[in-house]
């Protein structure tokens, strides 16, 4: 659990962690969203199986993906990139052109960064994105009776990954989207005009990049009511049941990098989105996580996530 | 020259370039300027001269110079942190000890960031400003005439950083100027509101991190015109002169990593400004580069400009 420990010990050394927490913080005085992600080789990525070009897209998109589950509209990204000497320009090239591509489809100006040294290629990503809902988000907004909804199908990209390592390259779809996962930024906006409509001020969400048990499990702790999942509402994709029709529940639930977002809002906000594009998975229930016999529920959801340390 | 081969690249492949190439760019929207710098472990710093303390200050303040040199109040920054699986807790800790001391030293506020796994110590922070002087910047602003400006004397960090890689601990005052390099924020802050009064809405000005040679030749290709430079004016510490006699004026050019500030601006302003803070080192010819003979002149000064890829 050293990652844990590790955001632990930052809260804690902090004189003001209250910003911390969130896909991203808001910046009230400037009334804009900011976030930071990096990916680095060997850990997120594998230059093997990955393109330059693919890697600017992924870590421009994981941003835009936080901004999508803060329902702000994406706006600048700065990136610093780290390159060991020996890079040739042909790479530059095409990650950059790898960022412009989804800059362009999303509207985004990029703002600047740093270019380095390094032993290994490490991409840090930081965005910027303008609230323009009146909702506010957090991870501890859920309310008993809430419906559990997510964006779309779990596990494809874990499986892509998978495919890419054991250098299979027979289900082209999986392994795009984990190479180039596409952040719910449309799906956002829309649920976000809703909610505005409705005259719904907060909002619980977060966004399934450390997997889709991880988001559950803190969306579920963040609001201290259990949430009853019903499993076989979950998307999966035929590609992926077909593929590994063994393991596809175990990529779908800790798979991790689907980009997807998971909220919970009132049945009758629900009944207002469009079904093509939102999927109820389950309901929060009025039992508090405190009344579990059960006290280590958690555990598993800890275990199983996503391991930025390989732990 | 590869980190300008990449430059150019960048520039070509990006399909809107108009916010990079100075040390902050200015989001007019919302008022405030970005930057984002990355520190690399044994490109930027060496942990076994380095404490994590005082990285944490220097990956701050580093960026927080990019502020000054924007003429920007720091607000709020990111940061992303990379370590090695083996990484214990208390390099954390006092990783964000350092951080949080400078934070509450220039009242600025951790807003997110992230944590990954990695092979080697890397730290990339974003860093958010206001604008509050209406004063723009830029490293194409300088006018013939005008008196060339910097901030405190040059070279002290890069004799540090010899010192330390000679395992030589006799002069902590270089030492500490490398490790922990000072943002000038007060004396960025001071000159802001001289041109506010003044009613000077432009100024030219960038920071001294790549070394006060590089600064001085991009300032000087900004604005199209050679800067004449009275060497002997240039500020350099008597423990610098004293424990480097041989060197000393090669490290105070293109040493590097002082973080001080290189601007121009008309006389009557300079005689305005604080001359223990501000120091005269030279003036702004009405000689057009373009009309010098040795075409070549900035061969040696991008020779010996900072190198993050170590060409």
């Amino acid at each position: 659990m050293k990652e844990l420990e590790y955001l632990e010990i930052i809260n804690n050394t902090l004189g003001d962690s209250s910003l911390l927490g969130d896909d991203c913080a808001f910046l009230q005085e400037f009334n804009i969203y900011v976030t930071q992600d990096t990916l680095v080789e060997n850990v997120h990525f594998d230059l093997d199986t990955t393109t330059a070009c693919e890697l600017g897209q992924k870590a421009v998109s994981v941003n835009l993906s936080d901004l999508a589950s803060s329902l702000a509209k994406p706006m600048y990204i700065t990136i610093s990139l780290s390159l060991p000497k020996n890079t040739n320009t042909d790479f530059v090239r095409d990650f950059y052109t790898g960022v412009n591509a989804i800059c362009n489809e999303y509207n985004v100006k990029v703002a600047g960064g740093d270019l380095t040294g390094s032993k290994e290629v490490v991409v840090s990503v930081c965005a910027i994105g303008k609230k323009i809902f009146d909702v506010n988000v957090s991870r501890h907004y859920s309310k008993p009776d809430e419906v559990i909804v997510v964006t779309g199908t779990h596990g494809d990209s874990a499986g892509g990954l998978r495919l890419l390592s054991q250098g299979r390259r027979e289900n082209d779809s999986l392994i795009k989207k984990h190479l180039l996962p596409s952040p719910k930024i449309s799906e956002a906006m829309e649920l976000a005009a809703v909610l505005q409509k409705e005259q719904i001020k907060k909002l619980a969400i977060m966004d399934t990049s450390d997997g889709l048990g991880d988001a559950i499990y803190k969306l579920s702790k963040g609001c201290g009511y259990v949430f009853d999942i019903n499993y076989e509402n979950i998307p999966v994709s035929s590609e992926l049941k077909r593929t590994f029709p063994e393991e596809y529940k175990d990529l779908v639930m800790w798979g991790g990098e689907d980009f997807e977002l998971l909220f919970t809002v009132e049945e009758s906000i629900f009944d207002k989105l469009d079904k093509r594009k939102f999927f109820r998975i389950g309901r929060v229930s009025d039992k508090k996580i405190s009344d579990c016999e059960n006290q280590d529920f958690g555990a598993e959801f800890q275990e199983k996530s996503f391991k930025h340390f390989g732990e």
